[in-house]
């Protein structure tokens, strides 16, 4: 698949990318989500993406050849919001172009950047811009996003992360976030690209790609693995006696009754049942759709 | 959506499932997942439901009432994985009944289940039993299932679980894969219904319906994020100047040079970019689909 993360902070920005791409258990490749553009004592833009690797390579060919897109480009544009715009029309130009044939040959139109930098003059700012070309703004509230296996990364973003979070810690964080996701999903894979931004200095300061003979990798890696099974460790466990109050596992729900366990029913009525399951809210709409199974079955959508 | 975790272990088993049903952010509901059924002395059996909830009802009922399905039902059959047919039997049964009007409805036929238990003299067993009614059975290699909303609670039964955990530990495990994905997803939610199946014992031995006012469940939601901050705070930020050699980030990855700094074409060749970027392996496909973005894009499936 692919897994991104851009920090939005008050000291600056943060990207990490992976990147592996992956079009079928025998076609797995490496190809680089992360692109810089950059004008000395000017403008710094960070652009990561997800998706169709053709699009999304159609889409920075446009801007890396600073088409005038309605008149603009990276380059000319005066502030960051404008710079995202010019991202979606370069969006909206390939769509055009490429829609038609890709809907005959059943593949979708997908394509999901981050969008980050700042303009001299204005405040660092990161943006999450979709297949439609349109976009969000990240705010001190929600301070980053992700594009690509979000969700196994995203728990330790969510309890550590804010917007006064130091950069250090914040990469820190953004790299726990992505060995989660490396460990969990084998479509995300080394090597990584990281890019912290300070404030203001409108260049590409701190800049690695890091592989697994990283050294801050490797601990990492290591670390936070053994520390998670410490603190699983230093919990205790449940205590069905009761003996323990602070574990104590057997107090019931107050409002909702115990599980009825069911019996096989008499002979004499061996096609029905003699308990009843409770049934609530008759007036709830039957046939409602609920979200898909996440198991092996057909018809899975590449992960 | 749902969440439910069974563990297949050298002791026994456990089943943990939530209540929260969605139909929309305006039709949430609370409907049991968990149903349970003993014949003492003989067997035990439990089953655990996700997918649409008029569909695993009516499968239920079926079940309930005894009804023979290809001559057998749950009380009858010789072990665990002939119960599971009945079971593949009673969802094609309901798909028969169904299908052509909820493809009408636009609506999948979405059933996914974890089913286990133990008849006399055979050992426990546990099954994930798919939408068209075919199933896999646990083993030691992979001792658990998990349905519904799955990720965020995968890690840490990776992490820690094997076969041979004991049955209070991996009751820990499943109550901390539960917690997780109850901060992660709104659509998961208490109470909690908590089964420990010991070896042998054909009945429902350890059975809890837990809410926020259970002491253990306290207990692991506040301590679990207290040590997972403290576990991210005990490892050392990234040192940039090298100084720390174990904690050293920039050392460059081997095989993969730097990310390239794009600026701005000159004027001449205004629509052209004089940086090209690095393009691998040509014979790629390029209309090669890739997973699709997991962000707040139209049309997204409920979660």
């Amino acid at each position: 698949m692919t897994y991104c993360v851009g920090l939005c902070l008050k000291d600056g920005l943060v990207f990490l990318s992976d990147t592996r791409t992956n079009a079928g258990v025998d076609q797995i490749g490496t190809f680089r989500k992360m692109t810089l553009f950059q004008k000395d004592g000017d403008r710094f833009f960070t652009l990561m993406s997800a998706g169709n690797l053709a699009i999304t390579q159609a889409v920075k060919e446009i801007l890396l050849q600073g088409q005038l897109l309605n008149g603009k480009n990276l380059w000319t544009v005066s502030n960051a919001h404008d710079a995202a715009v010019v991202i979606g029309d370069a969006i909206k130009q390939v769509y055009e172009r490429d829609h038609e044939a890709l809907e005959k040959a059943g593949i979708d139109f997908n394509c999901n950047l981050i969008f980050g930098g700042q303009v001299k003059g204005e405040r660092p700012r990161l943006f999450n811009i979709y297949s439609a070309g349109n976009f969000i703004e990240a705010t001190p509230e929600t301070c980053y996003f992700q594009i690509g296996e979000s969700k196994y990364g995203k728990p330790i973003l969510d309890r550590v992360l804010s917007f006064t979070t130091p950069l250090n810690l914040a990469t820190k964080c953004a790299l726990i976030s992505m060995d989660s996701t490396l460990n969990s999903n084998i479509s995300v894979g080394l090597p990584l690209d990281l890019l912290v931004y300070e404030k203001n200095s409108l260049k590409a300061d701190k800049l690695v790609t890091m592989d697994d003979s990283n050294p801050y990798y490797k601990m990492i890696h290591q670390l936070w693995g053994e520390k998670l099974r410490a603190a699983f460790n230093s919990i205790s466990e449940p205590s069905w006696s009761g003996a323990h109050k602070s574990s104590a596992i057997s107090a019931p729900a107050k409002k909702m009754g115990p599980i009825p366990i069911h019996h096989q029913p008499p002979k004499a009525k061996a096609t029905k049942s003699t308990k009843k399951v409770a049934t609530k809210r008759p007036t709830k709409r039957a046939n409602t759709k609920r979200s898909p199974s996440t198991t092996k079955v057909v018809n899975k959508k590449k992960a």
